[in-house]
């Protein structure tokens, strides 16, 4: 579930969706597979666009580029097609190669056409570096677990330090996958945008949230973790944009999570991807022309608020969920609920306890 | 060797290098490793920047894409960051996971404080699509293969049908690695440049040579192997430009590539790294402020022509050192010489063949 | 009229428009006016997208920057947005904000909203240095001959040195306006692509045209004009391509242009406009969703191939239809039927005579 | 002055200058020339980077665009180049083109070879649109106007509703210019970067300062200005930074902006421009080869902080500096200090007015 359900967003005047999560956008699925020992604190998670062949049936999308310090793959082709056309992988920055490998061998195993018949398959892995946490040495992570977060998937998932969240760090508090989503009507037809963040960004000095300078306080409390950052952000949607106007949406990731504080740090990796399950564009199209639907530019200022605010709440979730843990050096990393406990209980702090559903 | 030694270029005005290789560049080295049996024709082509520590030391460079219908990978960081900070790896598309985890083991055995007390690693692997002649369904190339091109590397390396270019195909011909270099005096000193092509894109009735439309010849001879294309080229040098500089001269590897007759094929992922071995970039600086060596905008003009030049030369070379072959289907995939000894003596072919050193 | 009627090409396997020209789309119209004394050789081109309201049914576009050492207006928010919503002025450099406020008048003399009830206008200036040729410090063009332009716009225009292109200086010969048209049938609908080019760019020694060095031979016959660059393309067509593909296709000009032997100089400012004439789309839409054609990105190539093709023969027009003038400083420009001239009649320059219809 | 002297900002550790100012970059200079009756409130401010001949000795730039609603000139170059050879001008949007010619009568009367012996110049003109608060279809501003503020440039210069500033709206209250800047020491020498803003964006609900959500109290109290937004940004600094660190510099402006509550709107053209003071490039270059003063990327997160602190400080300067005034429809644009009156006297609003110096 996300933060809260049945929420209405005073800032964009939208209502989440049923879970609060990213798969309230219809067909959409998550599935997390964790590694979790005395040195592993890894993981992958998946995200199924839609439940039938992706590859046959393109989605329009979009990535954009925050700050380039990351090492995710499938943004040239995207950024010229305009098209995703396998499932995404979130992991760990080193086992990004294994992803791939293990997004291809599931799209040809699915597809015999590709790399014989037809081109090759464009795997879109997102990453993250949890070398804080995790042993990412060790390159744990394996084809296996790749699979299995993809058999996991469902409308209904964890957030927190889940799946790829496993061994993230946020503000120097424990991070991990948070969600929410956002429903709005238009013409007559409710649509639903969700987002789902792989967080593991930003100092501690700078956490910010409901406008509650919580960093500032907490940075006197506690030893600093420096974190080497990196944010990233998948955004669904059913609204029929095109890729053009999916790249507009993703760029106001951006938006939401300067709303927590940070400043887009330089080793921060901040990568959105952006796709639309309206308008599927056929691999193998039986008629050259064809009739699609379009959405208006005039409105986009209510599609962009609801997209910053669900990104924001989404950081936020992905620290509400997250548990303590130790780094790989045995120091805390400290959950957000944890690191609220050491404070003296100002109304600021209540008001924001109450505010978060914690305690 | 490259195409022709000691070669005086017409248009350039420039001379090759003592190879007529991208290793003309001190420092630079190149090795393959091939798979080849009834099945497979596919491998790994590894450059080396320099012999000393790239992650410790970075290089100036900068990626352009010319049709991002491709998946390599470390675009997104040398386009932030513009540095590259690995050796490069040429492979085939659905192998590039496998290479790019080859280059995370590689690079952490290398360097202990990767993932630990410092950042990750950006590997860079370039790829094209060889399932016209490789059965490239078999997911064939390992990790092993990746680490013996890199043992192999060397100055002196084979052009053709080798490495990561046994299977690839261009202009409907049998293409494969090429490579070429440029040598050019600057304020009296002597810099070179060289490029290293992995070809397979085109259509037979295009190709151009040296102002020749062969293609338009050959096409009426013999049945069209319709190839979803892709080009790969490295240019290395040690003129002291900036990334921005590089990201120039790498988008002149358009115009060798066109002068060959191609238009830039809507699937044909044509992308192109540029990297500097001047002005390498410490990891771990010792000040904040440091001199380095710039080269004026002035006299671009000189470079630009080399760097097309050079381009267009490896690209005839790699059709120029390639193998008559058989593709998946069991049709013959002709290599420029036989494709030649199909065509009667007309004074244009005949000059052709002088031109090129064959026969 | 274009350099050949009813024109089969070769290499697209496609045929020209009625008259070989971009206003082969239906709707588009081109009008010039020219500035000629003893000091001035400059002039307005302007390019009319439609004959209703282009602000309020705007038109996908999109902008593409082959070389960045131009001046041109309105990028940043067709790249943007995907929208044209001006007509396109083209003229000298130093003229580039007097064509602006010229376009800025007549919006506003058209639309009462502009500026008042809802926001501004972007208008597209594109342009060229003459300064070889036209005293372009004189500043000599006024919002009067923009307008001029504007009013002569016509389905029938001339090419070579006239409007924008009288002072144009192309591979040191005589350059200016040429334009170029190919059809295609779709799904049983014949579609038309037309291109317009100043041309501006290019040293001598290059000049290539149908595979023959003539700029090698002219090279060592007369004394080269060292011109720092520059060509504008706009490419107007009714297939219903979206911003995403028109940018592909803007891509597509730099083959045509490579093709005639430039290789993209340092100084010189090569920027492509494209524009779709299908699918406008409406400053006031009625309605927040809405159908719209699309076409499958599955056929692109025999668009490219088009394209190419045509920036290819608008090049090579502006050189066939422009006279020989004398630069500022007192030398002649020849024009390229002047500088056959002075060649021999060798086998290959009597067939390109022949081929540009000279002679 | 800017918003506070001798200011330690709390979030990046560092003082502001002298004067808070964009010219305590040395060097630099700022002049403004405004147009006030009863139908216009408009203008111009101009940017002079320098004192000495820009042309001949350009500076590294770079321009970054957050959404391109705008209608900047300059951007195509600069991001080729990377260097900025003229100085600033900041207008309302129909006035781009005036500026433009003012900024080229400017440049060749200071070069003579410009436009004979070399090329031509790339004149930067930055703008909103203020046809809110000014009858903008006036076309009011006049190339003398230009000239003027080029004049009156100085080191000291007015906030507020001046200059180009005269007639933006921000947030729905008064907006216009706002500055401010910071100071850091590197390897022992103190370098200074600043920031100026003509503010133009935002909706009042939005309105955030220093964490307090004014505008979701204001935004009750008084009838909604419906904005076309816009904010453009320029930064200058004596860090030598070369052109790509300057993009990455200017992209943390986004972060100084959407802290003070904004989105990034659909029609908000939001632009920023950074030069580097340090490493001028001649035009007229001696030696092809030159060494220059680099910075390390090591710490570019201090820079980033100082940045995004000092763009967010610069908006709030430009709101605290206005006046109240009329729209082109009667009704009243407040002042920040206007709108806060009309507030009770709650300790948010009584700690914020403390804040900001108001009363």
């Amino acid at each position: 579930m996300g933060l809260k359900k049945d929420f209405l967003d005073p800032i964009s005047q939208t209502r989440s969706g049923r879970n609060n999560l990213i798969t309230d956008v219809p067909g959409v699925k998550v599935g997390h597979q964790a590694l979790k020992d005395s040195r592993l604190k890894t993981g992958v998670t998946a995200i199924l666009p839609c439940s039938d062949n992706i590859f046959r049936e393109k989605m329009p999308a979009a990535m954009h580029v925050i700050n380039g310090f990351g090492k995710s793959t499938g943004s040239i082709q995207i950024e010229e097609l305009g098209t995703l056309e396998t499932p995404l992988v979130l992991t760990n920055t080193l086992s990004v190669g294994t992803a791939y490998q293990a997004v291809v061998e599931k799209m040809i195993a699915q597809n015999p056409e590709i790399g014989l018949t037809t081109g090759t398959v464009n795997p879109v892995v997102l990453e993250c570096n949890d070398g804080k946490i995790n042993h990412i040495r060790d390159l744990a992570v394996t084809k296996a677990d790749v699979f299995t977060a993809f058999e996991k998937a469902d409308e209904i998932f964890a957030e927190g330090a889940v799946g790829a969240g496993t061994g993230m760090c946020c503000y120097d508090l424990k991070g991990g996958i948070g969600s929410a989503s956002r429903q709005i009507e238009i013409d007559g037809r409710i649509f639903t945008l969700g987002a789902l963040v792989l967080t593991n960004f930003g100092f501690l000095e700078d956490l910010t949230i409901y406008n509650y300078p919580l960093g500032q306080e907490l940075h006197k409390q506690q030893e600093p973790h420096k974190e080497k950052g990196s944010i990233v952000t998948v955004l669904a949607t059913d609204i029929p944009f095109d890729s053009r106007q999916l790249k507009r949406i993703a760029k106001r990731s951006s938006v939401g999570i300067t709303r927590t504080g940070a400043f887009i740090g330089n080793e921060s990796g901040e990568i959105t991807l952006a796709f639309s399950t309206a308008n599927r564009r056929s691999h193998f199209p039986q008629k050259k022309l064809h009739t699609q639907l379009g959405i208006s530019e005039e409105n986009m200022d209510d599609y962009f608020r609801m997209t910053a605010s669900c990104v924001e709440e989404a950081v936020i979730s992905s620290l509400v969920h997250a548990k303590t843990t130790e780094d790989v050096f045995g120091k805390q990393c400290l959950s957000l609920a944890d690191a609220l406990r050491t404070l003296p209980d100002n109304p600021g702090v209540v008001k924001l306890k109450k505010q978060l559903g914690l305690f």
